[in-house]
Formats: structure tokens, sequence, C-alpha cells
């Protein structure tokens, strides 16, 4: 079993990822590009390390938890990653919302060093990385996947096995991603029926959550939508694009049609060209509203 | 408190409803076009009327479970309807799936007898009928649906109050119909990309349900998605469409633009083109599966 | 041949149509429901008839030229309709833009009474009308449409025979109206990237209309659509949506998908939300304008 | 004025363009990958190089028609480019349909060589290219579009300025190829109307190509689709797809939802992975007469 493991990127997200694994018992080795960032993990016992490269443990496992390909791509194959680093045996086990092409091209650079690369990234906000219950996704080699499965448990509820194509993860993050904003716009366009009848867009909101659409994106967004509240964003709508766009290339590279994520792709892109870029990304349904000639 | 309640209407969900009313103490006057349908709930203590009229019980509540807008017109409003009987303080629980306009029609012609109406359609199968745990919306007059009320909750686990227009509670069934439908969607196109990329539909099913789609819906339609499994039909596709251009017609009334509920539209009626009318709706993701070159 | 010609409806269309009918040395008797706008013609020759039936010519042709389906059934099948009138022999020469459901309900109407019905709709605006340069679509019984055809060739450059369904012909009709919308988008869609590329809309407008698409839609739409030009209204927008309408119903019943058409229909829905019907139905592009950020 | 020409692609377009500038009076050096593509013009007085690279003539302009961005690149700056050997002054005259972001990268390459590029992509077909009918776009600096003016001139019937940043040419070329394939969908959903309602799908194309839409392209295409005839291939639709995908490529780095390209972006690659992707390009149209259920 692993005793000491490397981390980088220590936002939202990662800085209580790394406090889930020092609670169960491992050393941890952090890099944040903003130091200020490192020191609530480092009063709980974590260590710093001056240059990224020293992340990486002979043999062992790092984990990268940063936001978005561009940055991963930095912190692990450019100039000062600490990809160059990695040793025989090694896995780099990738937590981001990435491209599965980029997955693809971590898996084939780390390979040629004779190290892993399991992409693993989770479904959960903050809280949820707090309370150890996000839903981690990994795809990867086999071998690899094995020796990472305790680490991963120890940040969250439930690890899901995709496979052994290291994309496969990101297709399944991105998928979900993309159904989280349809079931915001089939709210909208519902919500929307509603308040043109004199519905009150709560009640509406409040008897599908509680009845057909009991569950969590449901009911967190669903009363977000009814009360256009869209500050301060949890995920900003310009990265709600992003994992469109994403979606989209993926879709085009395998030929598969998908006309809700074309919808919403222009529904986004509406948004950012409106000035919305900032605000939650439930606030594309603002577009509908509009539309209906509300608000 | 009512007694005697007149019930129209004995198939898949109006068979069980009779029943809970019964467990509940109700005396229940039964109708139904086809009489074989009685037997079950004859044989549990209702009483068969022979003429459809005779359903209406002096001042008390009549229901109806018909199959749709046309169907609940002739029952009421036909030459034989019960509606030409219903005499002063009478109410009619009116618990089919039918348009908003249906429902302000028929509360109209009641009102001219000083007999009331409520549209009280239902979320749930029959069997969320025959365990008394139907979801239960209910629209119009405040002092018709107090009196409803104890009738509605021996059916169903929660009555949701939606207003005092007759068609509000049929706003929000259908809503929540094409909510399922853009539901189905959106789960078929991550499913086929998913697969696209060598992932197992069943696991992307898996995953989504169990994580951030936790609830009926994306459970029960999740998995018939995944193993494109539309035999038997739960509910017809061509009821799908039916209700779709319910929503659409609702939509153009009252200028809300719904593009989901567009592209819905055109995949329902070319799955009806197709010769799919008689499937279960959730056949309507065979077309995203055909467009990506599957199956 | 026919000699006697009578003619309900003496708008911005019926007007000229009439002028060309007395040029080619035919009597007309006109009604129009606002005595006013029949004074030109009057003093071109026409002779005003006082009740509308009085238009029926014993034998003869009935031209009506009105604003949509309501006002037509009125004229026709209303309490005061000529149609009640129409002789064994006699033929309605129907020229409005309507439904092919009414058009097949006026035929059989008139199947009745022994008479005919010809559904003749135009692709023309007033200024060909008084040119007589109108094209002439026509749909009905093959003896009929032998008799009208001269005098539809008095009032045009070309009459198209589309068969013996009367609908067909409004089929076109309405077919030809949604053609042109979805060029107008088209063209909106294409200008816009232009304008962010920071080419002249107008130059991107000329470009496309003096070479691929250097036909008359192209031509007018185009530099109104370049110059966001939508008033004075040669059609209005909400006129577009009920002709769009009327192409989805079709549509629905023949279960044809439309997709652009659902498109269309979602934007000139939202323009009328948005206070635009009473503008010329080339603004339906200023919702791909307003959602790129620009204006 | 230009007394020889470099020029490099002979493929359909390129050889009858060739022939337009040697009738013209333009020495013409000619280089294609595959040699034989060569000889017609060769024949007729073009010289051949045997280097790539050797098509660059002093201070002169080289014309490249090739297939694609990727050709393209290869051609000019790949590592036997001519791009490398364009001296001060040359001017890269390109007229082969590429993104907007290839001939700006391309301008950029040639900027640092104090070389010009002029984006010049055309509208027309091999036929109109025998007779000197091309439409032809042009974009870049001033000067450098004045010097190419009478080259462009000598192949087409009119040059349309389009400005100074070289990507602007491609932008009106993309935004032309997008407008067809609207214009083919437009047509394919009203022709599949009128053949539901038992109207002859050639006289439909008719009625509008010789009425509203007088015009090349639907004149052309409207019979294709009509007949659905779809053939030999004219321009295949796996690059109607790559256009299409430059298109929406385009429209999202400059922030302008289109819609209709969504739409037709959706459809292409329905096609494509149906394996059509040989077949003409309005074969697109295939999909919205199956979706019909029609042939």
């Amino acid at each position: 079993m692993e005793k000491t493991i490397g981390f980088v990127g220590l936002g939202n997200m990662g800085a209580p990822m790394v406090m889930s694994l020092l609670k169960a018992g491992y050393r941890v080795k952090v890099y944040n590009r903003t130091p200020e960032k490192a020191e609530t993990v480092i009063a709980a016992g974590a260590d710093r390390v001056e240059h990224l490269a020293d992340v990486a443990v002979p043999g062992g496992i790092v984990i990268t938890m940063v936001s978005n390909d561009q940055a991963l791509e930095e912190v692990t194959i450019g100039e000062k990653g600490f990809g160059h680093k990695l040793e025989e045996g090694s896995i780099h086990l990738s937590m981001s919302t990435v491209s599965p092409e980029t997955s693809r091209k971590l898996a084939a650079f780390h390979g040629k060093h004779n190290s892993h690369y399991v992409a693993s990234p989770v479904f959960g906000r903050p809280d949820a990385a707090a309370a150890q219950k996000l839903f981690i996704l990994s795809s990867g080699s086999s071998k690899a996947k094995e020796r990472t499965k305790p680490v991963q448990e120890a940040m969250g509820q439930r690890v899901f096995d995709l496979g052994e194509d290291p994309g496969n993860a990101n297709v399944i993050k991105l998928g979900g991603n993309f159904m989280i904003m349809a079931a915001m716009e089939a709210m909208a366009e519902s919500f929307n029926l509603a308040e043109k009848n004199g519905i009150d867009r709560q009640v509406a909101a409040e008897v599908y959550a509680s009845t057909l659409f009991n569950c969590t994106v449901y009911n967190g967004y669903g009363s977000m939508i009814a009360n256009r509240r869209f500050e301060p964003a949890g995920f900003q709508l310009e990265l709600g694009l992003k994992d469109c766009n994403l979606v989209l290339e993926e879709a085009n590279a395998k030929q598969t049609p998908m006309p809700f994520a074309s919808i919403l792709h222009d529904t986004l892109l509406a948004s950012v060209a409106k000035g919305r870029g900032k605000q939650d990304w439930s606030a594309l349904t603002r577009i509908a509203s509009e539309n209906a000639g509300l608000k």
C-alpha cells in the first residue's frame, strides 16, 4: 500500500480531498502555484514541496486536481512538469475534468516512461469532497487501477471502474455534465410554461423534485432556476460552455449526433455573448425565459 | 365527508384507484364501457351502475380516469354523459391526463349547472396506484378542493395544490411528461457517446442513476434505454406524441418557446412515421442510436 | 367563357387583381366588408353588390382573396356567406393563403351543392399583382380548373397545376412561405458571422445575392436583414407565425418531421413574445443577432 | 503586370483555372503531386516544374488550389513548401476553401518573409471555371489585392473585395456553403410535406425554382433532391461536414450561435455515420426523408 502521495492543485476541490487523504493516514506532499492556498492542508499535516517536480514519489502516486486541460498539460508535461520525473511503476491519478483526448495523450506520454495514467474525474461539489462523499470515476490499466482504488476510496463514497481506455472516465464525466445542463434546460422550459399559466415557479419546481425527479440535480438546480438566482456561481457558465464544446468535439470525432447538446451549445454561446460567462451555469436558462418574454 | 363516490374508467390505473377508495371505507359506484373490466372491483365491493349517468351522486363527487381528451368529453358532456345529471354542489374530480383547454372547457360546462370541476392528474404507474403511492396534482376552486382532498389522499401519498385555474394541474402534468422525455433523450445521447467510446451502456446508465440522477425516472428508463428494451410498452410512444403535441399547443398559446420540446416532437413524429407508435415511449431514443450508426 | 365574375376581398392584393380582370374584359361584381376599399375598382368599372351573397353568379365563378382561414370561412359558409347561394356548376376560386384543411372542408361543403372549389393561392406581392405577374397555384377537379385557367391567367404570369386534392395548392404555398423564412434565418446566421469577423453585412448580402442566390427572396430580404430594416412591414411577423403553425399542423398530421420549421416556430414565437408581431416577418432574424450579442 | 505565375494543384478546379490564365496570355509554371494530372495544361502551354518550391517566381504570384487546410499547409509551409522560397514582394494567392484560421496563420508566416497572402476562394463548379465564370472572393492587404486583381479577373466574372483581414474571404465562402446546405434541408422538408400530400416532388421543385427561388442553387439541387439522385457526387458529403465544422468552429470562436448550422451538423454527422460520406452532399436530405417514413 502507498504511504506517501503527491498532490497538485489545492483549489475548492483539491484542498478537502487532501484532508481526506490525511485523515486516512497517508502522508501527502502538496504543490500549488499560489502557495497561500496550501496553508490549511499544511496546518493539517501535509508537506509542502518547493518545486512542482518534487511531488513525484519514486514508484508512487501523484494526484492532480487542476482547472482545465491546459493547466493539466502544463503541470504534467510542461517544462517544469512532474511527469518528466515519474519513474517506472509510478502512477498519475488525474482527477480534473478534462477531455478524453488529453487523457489519451498523457497516458501515451507516461507510457514512454513506464509509468501509468489513471483518469479519475469525480461527481460532487466541495461539500461532498469534505465529507468523503464524492463519486469517483476510474479508467486506465487494470493493474494501475488496483493500486489507486484504496486511495480513491479514501476520498469518496464509491468508485466506478470504466475500463482500460484512459479517456473513458472523462467521457462519462462530460456526459454527466451534459445531462445536468439538459435537465436545467428542460426544467426551465417547463417552469416557464407553468409561469405563463399563472403557476408559481417554485411550486412547479417542488412538485417535480419531490415526485418524478427526486434527486440532487433537480432539487438543487430546480430551486435556483425557479428563483432565477444565478449568483454566486457554483460552476461558471463559461466552464459549462467549455465542457459542452468538449462533448461536441468527442461527438464529432465518434460520429455521434447529439441534438440536445447542439441546442445547449447554442444557448451557452448566446449566454456568453450576452456577458453571462461568469454567472452560474444554470444561467443558461435565462435565454428560454427571455424568449418567452419573461423577466 | 363523502360516503359514496362515482367512478368512471376502470383501466390499469382506475381499477387500483377504486380499490384504494374501498379500502378507505368509501362506497364506490362504478361504470366502465367494457363491463368485464369492472369485475375485480365489483368482487371487492364496488357497485356497478348500468347507465353512465347513474354514477352521479346527488351533491357528491364523480371521479373520471379515462384515456384521453375525447373520451373524457364523451363521458362527461356527450349525449349520455353524467355531466348533465350533476346537481348543485356536485364535483367532477377529473384525474385523466388531458389538455388544460379541456379542463377549462369542462369547468365552464359544470359551472353552468352550479357543480364544480377539479383537475387532478397523477404521477405514478399502476403499481404506485395499487400501493396508494400516487402523487396527485389538484387545481380548481378552493372550496371544491377542500372537499376532494381526503378522497385524493385515500389514493396517493401526497396532494399538490396548484391554484384555482382548473387547467393548472394539467399544465404541470404535461410539463412532467415533457421532462421525462427530455431526460430519456439526454440519456440516449450520453449512452451513445459512451458506447462509441467502447463503454458498456449499462455501466454508463448505472453510474448516472446511482450518482447525480438517483431518482425513479433515470433508474427505470435508464435501464430500458441502455438495454434498448422497448417492449412491452408501459406507456405507448404515440401517447407520448399526443402529450408532446398538447405541450406545444399550450406553449404556442402562451408564447413560450420550448426548443427541447420541439426536438422531442420531431423525434417522436419520426418514430411514429417509422412504425414505432405502439412501442414504449422510451423507443424515441432509437432515432439517436440510428443516427450514430448504432444497432 | 366566363363573362361576369364575383370577387370578395379588396385589400392590397384583391384590388389590383380585380383591375387585371377588368383589363382582360371581364365584368366583376365586388364585395368588401369595408365599402370604401371598393372605390378604386368601382371607378375603374367594377360593380358593387350590397349583400355579400349577391356576388354569386349563376353557374359562374366567385373569387375570394381575404386575410385568413376564419375570414374565408365566414364569407363562404357563415350565416350570410355566398356559399349558400352558389348553384350547380358554380366555382369558388379561393386565392387566399389558408390551410389545406380549410380548403378540404370548403370543397366538401360546395360539393354538397354541386358546385366546385379550386384552391389557388399566389406567390407575389401587390406590385406583382398590379403587373399581372403573379405566380398562381391551382388544385381541384380538372374540369373546374379548366374553366378557371383563363381567369387565373388574366391575373398572373404562370399557373401551376397541382392536382385534384383541393388542399395541394395550399401545401405548396405554405411550403414556399416556410422556405422564405428558412432562407431569412440562414442569411441572418451567415451575416452575423461575417459581422463578427468585421465584414460589412451589406457586402456579405450583396455577394450572396449576386452569385449563388441571385433570386428575388435573397435579393429583397437579404438587403432588409443586412440593414436590419424591419419596418414598415410588407408581411407581418405574426402572420408568418400563423403560417408556420399551419405548416407544423400539416407536418404533424402527415407525420413529416421538419426540424428547420420547428426552429423557425420557436424563433417566431419568441419574436411575438418580445412584442415584434407587427414588424416585418424578416424581423425573426433579430433573435439570432441578439444571441450573438449584436445590436 | 505579372508575366509568369506559379500554380499548385491541378484538380477539377485548378486545371481549368490554369487554362484561363494561359488564354489570358500568362506564362504558368505548374506543380501537382500526381504529375499525370498536369498533362492537359502542359499540352496547352504550361511549364512543369520538378520541385514544388520551383513554382515561386521572384517577386511574383503563386496560386494554390488544393483540397483542404492540411494540403494547403503542407504545400506552403511544409518541409518542401514553396513558402520558404517566396521572396520580398511575392504574393501567395490562396484559392482553396480553407478555414479563416489557416489563412490568418499563413498570412503571418508570409509576413515574416515580407511576402503577402491573399485569400481568394471561389463560388462555382468546374464548368464555371472552364468558362471564366467563377465568382472570386478576395481579402488581404490592399496593395497585394491590387496586383492580384487582373489575375483573378482572368479566371472569373467578378471579384469581390472583402477587406484586409485575410480570413474574411474564407468566412464568406464558408457562409455560402452553409447557406447552400440550409437551402437543401429546407427544400427537402418542403418536398417531403408535398410528397406526403400526394404531390409530385419534381412539380414542387419546379414551382419553387421557377418562382420565388429562381437561382442556381435551388434549380440545381432542387432537381437532385426531388429525384433523390445523390450520385455521382459533385461535392462529397464528408467535405460538406468538414466545411460545416469549420463554420461552427468560427461561430464558436466569435460567439455567434447558429442554430441552423447546428442542425445541419447533426444531420451531416448522422449521414456519415450511416456510410454516406462519399455521396453528394445533397444526400444530407435523406435523413429528413427517412424520418418521414419515406424512401
